[in-house]
Parts: structure tokens; C-alpha cells; sequence
């Protein structure tokens, strides 16, 4: 195999409200070098410390020079002013993030929502490729979401659109975590907290079931846990699992209806369940949506699994910096 | 006052699940004719009847050569072959529309969702005019949606797309009417017939109001009577638009949400209702959007009220035929 050299690199960042991953990524999307750090329960400036020490740990495993920096961030951004408007899992609203890490990291950097940043990779290089109109969830620790629509990454009017996981999907449910004052939303059906508590809720009902010894045994019911114990069988963990992607599939029916769409791509860590929770959402597409649309749009995993975000924040560097 | 010469005409053709609205529009979307019928309970071949006499009329009262018509239907269609794909309050699903309309009326034919024709004729010349992204929601028998994104109408890969009507709102919610297979859809919620409900269940509730007389009298509690009572200033008609503005307002926060739009528009019959209807909306809107989101935008009648429709499908007969 003959080592080749990659002319120029970008830093691409996908930080959610669990994990940060970082990479140097250069212009065919190769990585070269990744790091992880955990986010959970970081202050701002803890927060800020950490994103700035992995810039610096990739610049410095770079294979050839960093010409910017490109950053998914889990929340809405006003792309006029680089400002973070909300982030529900994140200690980042109001923050000027784009300004603060260009200045500590001393290199250009470009922002946008971690969910649009996937879409774009999967929409240039994956698993969307080609399509005018396709639509990407991120089920990550929440839910989040990317449009192309008509050619062009949806963005609204002060950048801060495609907030998928942030429809409501039941009139008067459940109140949202952190800022959003929404209820109902989408994401407290269909995220990996949503498959948590859909967990622990059939942990309890089946205490016989690999996922009820759990519980009874002291350990947190997370939504890894749960995908786990399904990958290995456990019926409760599939029947929590089933359930949160019939519900992924009844907002998928507003999106078909509402986009027509030819690609659905689902994303994040929690599409590691694969068809467990995938095949659920397609019966609901198939059963609920309009069936003309429902008959153009085919439902599939990101091309780039969980390194969507981390990609797609590079795609963006190299598309507005690079 | 000089009267005007108008150079060239078209033919505006609104379609809803209730009646047909004609005119015929000059360039400057004055009109110079107007006709309306009903179209509840025709079936297919008596509907492409009415539509065609009414055409007729219309080219022999133009003051000048009638170059196109332009229809707006109630229903999605297949912009790839003019069939209309769905349409769950008109006879016309899998129909060969747009050919046979040029058939019938020796006329070119341009046909598309008749919100989104209302969102054309306000994005263009009303309501949502200069706006790079916005939504128009047409509140007549049942609900259209027609969207600006990014500064282009937004149809989706068939042209299908911008089905607001039917977004799921409520999870395992009632059966939507027509050949809609889902559940739960906004529609049901916040249309000309949900004010029907909602008043008939007002009725109930106070039998001593005007509403709860005529119930009592025999009358079938439309969305129409309960506006012309809520008008007089019936506590109970009042109360039951109110309910269903709440709930206009909940899938409002999605579209805030998701498209983040400068305005959204609100048209079609039940608009005559204003404040009574919107501002419960725009209360919704208000306590339950993202606040970086709902701040941008304004929620705001349209411009052409019951006129939207006419004067968009005359305004796609213009950009695209004449």
C-alpha cells in the first residue's frame, strides 16, 4: 500500500451533549488522527478548555498543514452571528462560539448545527448523494435534524432551522429537556434517552428479561445499554427498541409528507440498532404516509455511521474556509 | 378614473374540497371576472364539467386574449406528470388533471397544490413578499401548507411536497378523512372542520348559547356558522375557535421550529375569524418555539384573504405559461 500525503487538512469537530469527537480529515475525507472526549456536566469555559486542547493535540498529528477548523455543535445556531442559540444538551446558549474557538485555537472555524453538518456529508459524499430533496436524524443522545429541500441545505431565516427533533408530535405531552420550552417534541419519543426510558419502562414490566436484572441490580438503563442487551437478543431491550422506532417512524410520516423526500438517512450512535429500530419507522412510513410520497423515499442508515457529524463539520471547513 | 386595458389574461382556477373559484387576472393580478360553484359531493367527470364551464365563461368575459389557466387543487400533486397523486376532499385521485383540463378547456393548463399557489401569490406579491423563507397555511375545509425555502417554493422530488395539513400532531391520534392513511394529523386539529367540532362539542357543553340554540334547532354546526356566531360575540362559537387557534398555534411551533421563517401566512376561508383564531396561535407560538426562532418570525394574515388561491394559480399561469 503506498502512503499517500494529503496536501491540505481540516479539523473537524462534532460535538454533542454526551460525547466530543475530533478528527484531521483531509480533502477525500480520510481521517488521520481521532480523539474523544466526554461533555456531559462541563461548564462553558471547562467546555471551551477541552475543544481547544483537541484542536491542538489534531494540529499537532496533522500529516500536513490545518487550514481551518469545522464544527457541528448539538443546537440551534444563528449563522449571522456565529452565536449559539440554544442548546438543550449543552452549556453553550448565547455563547459566541465560532468567535471564541477561532480565538483560542488561533485558526479559522466554521459552525453549524451537528445535524446539518451530517446532512451535508451524507449529502455530498453518502448515503444521500445525488438527491434534490432527502432529510437526515441524528438519534444521538436527543434527536436531531438536516434538510435538503430542493437542492440546497435548509437553513431558515437566522440559520437556526431543521430543528427536527423539535416538532411536536403530541399536543400537550411531555415537557422538553433543557431551554426548549416545547411540548411533545419529537425528540422525547425517538432519541437515545427516549430508548432509555422506553427501556426502563420494559425492564420493569419484564424483571425477568436480561434488561430487568439490570435494573434490579443498580445500573442506570441508558440507551446503549439497552441497544446492547437487543444486539444480543434480550426481547424487553427489542420490544423498548421497536417501540421508540414505531415512534422515529411517525415523525418520519411528517417528513414524507411534508418534504418529499427520495432519502431519509438516520444517523447517530443509536442507529447501531440498525434495522432493530429502523424496520419499525419503515412499517409506519408504509402504513401512515401519503402513499405517493411514501413510494419515493426509501429509509437507510448514514453512509457514514456515527463519524457523519465529525465529516460533515469538515466538509463544511473545506466548503467555507478551505 | 381611466379604465385600464389589460394586455394579456389568464384563468385562475381555485379547487377546493368545498367550491371552485374563477377569475379572470391580469398581469397585475387585477380581476376582471369572477365565478365561484360548489364542488361537495360531484363525482369526477361532473367535477371536470363544472370546471370546464366555468373556464368558458371566464374566456368569454375576459377583456383581453386569455393566454393559460392556472389551477390551484386541494390535493398533492405529481408535478413530474400533472396527476393528482392524493386529494382526500375531491373526486381527482390518480387523475390525469392538468392533461385533461388542457383537453376540455383548448387551453395550456398549469396546475399545482392550490397552497401552494396561495403561498406563490403572497411570497410574490403580498404577505410574505421579500421574505427568503415562510410558510402559508391555508385554513379552509381542510388545511394546505405551502413553504418558502431558502427562497425558492419547496415541492419536494415529485412535487408532493408541503403537505402541512398532514403532519402528525398527535401520536395515535383519530384517522384523517379521505385516502390519507394516517393518524393524528394536524389537519384534524386546525381546519375548517375542526371548527365545526369543536363548536358542535361548545354546543354541548353550553346549550344556552347561541351555538347551543341552534344545535338544538336542527343545524348543522359548520366551521362557517361558528365564525359568524363567534363574530356576533357568542361566548361558546368564540371558545371553540379559540380551542382550535390553540391548536393552529401547536403545529405552528413546528414549522417555527423546522423552517425558521421570517412569516407565516394565514389563509383560506377560515381566516375570516382574525384575531379571534390567530391570536391563540400566536400565544402558542410564543410560550412553546425556540425563543431564537419564534422571535424572527410573525404570524400574520394574508394578504389576498379568500383570494390567495385565485390569484396564486394566476400567478403560476403567468410564470410558467405566459
Amino acid at each position: 500500500m503506498v502512503a499517500v500525503v494529503a496536501s491540505r487538512c481540516v479539523i473537524g469537530l462534532d460535538l454533542g451533549g454526551t460525547k466530543l469527537l475530533a478528527g484531521v480529515v483531509d480533502e477525500q475525507l480520510g481521517v488521520h488522527h481521532r480523539a474523544q472526549r466526554p461533555t456531559r456536566g462541563l461548564g462553558t469555559g471547562a467546555l471551551l478548555d477541552v475543544l481547544a486542547e483537541l484542536v491542538a493535540e489534531c494540529v499537532e498529528s496533522s500529516p500536513s498543514p490545518v487550514v481551518a477548523v469545522g464544527c457541528g455543535v448539538a443546537g440551534s445556531l444563528d449563522r449571522r452571528s456565529g452565536v449559539v442559540a440554544a442548546a438543550p444538551h449543552l452549556p453553550l446558549a448565547g455563547v459566541r462560539f465560532e468567535a471564541l474557538l477561532a480565538e483560542r485555537t488561533g485558526l479559522r472555524v466554521a459552525v453549524d448545527n451537528d445535524a446539518n453538518a451530517a446532512m451535508l456529508a451524507e449529502w455530498r459524499h453518502g448515503a444521500a448523494r445525488g438527491c434534490g430533496d432527502a432529510v437526515m436524524l441524528t438519534v444521538g443522545t436527543g434527536l436531531g435534524g438536516g434538510i435538503v429541500a430542493g437542492g440546497q441545505l435548509l437553513r431558515g431565516a437566522s440559520g437556526g432551522g431543521a430543528e427536527l427533533g423539535h416538532m411536536v408530535v403530541e399536543l400537550d405531552g411531555p415537557p422538553c429537556q433543557g431551554e426548549c420550552p416545547g411540548r411533545g417534541h419529537y425528540e422525547w419519543y425517538a432519541s437515545g434517552r427516549a430508548i432509555g426510558r422506553a427501556g426502563e419502562q420494559a425492564a420493569r414490566d419484564r424483571p425477568d428479561s436480561a434488561l430487568g436484572r439490570q435494573l434490579a441490580s443498580g445500573r442506570e438503563i441508558t440507551g446503549a445499554l439497552v441497544g446492547e442487551l437487543a444486539h444480543d437478543g434480550d426481547e424487553a431491550a427489542r420490544a423498548a427498541i421497536e417501540l421508540v422506532g414505531r415512534r422515529l417512524g411517525a415523525g418520519m410520516v411528517t417528513l414524507v409528507n411534508v418534504f418529499n423526500p427520495e432519502r431519509i438517512v438516520v444517523g447517530g450512535g443509536a442507529v447501531a440498532a440498525g434495522d432493530l429500530l429502523l424496520e419499525p419507522a419503515r412499517r409506519e412510513v408504509a402504513l401512515h404516509a401519503f402513499p405517493v410520497l411514501r413510494d419515493v423515499v426509501e429509509i437507510v442508515p448514514a453512509h457514514f455511521g456515527a463519524d457523519a457529524g465529525l465529516l460533515g463539520a469538515a466538509t463544511l471547513a473545506f466548503e467555507e474556509l478551505g
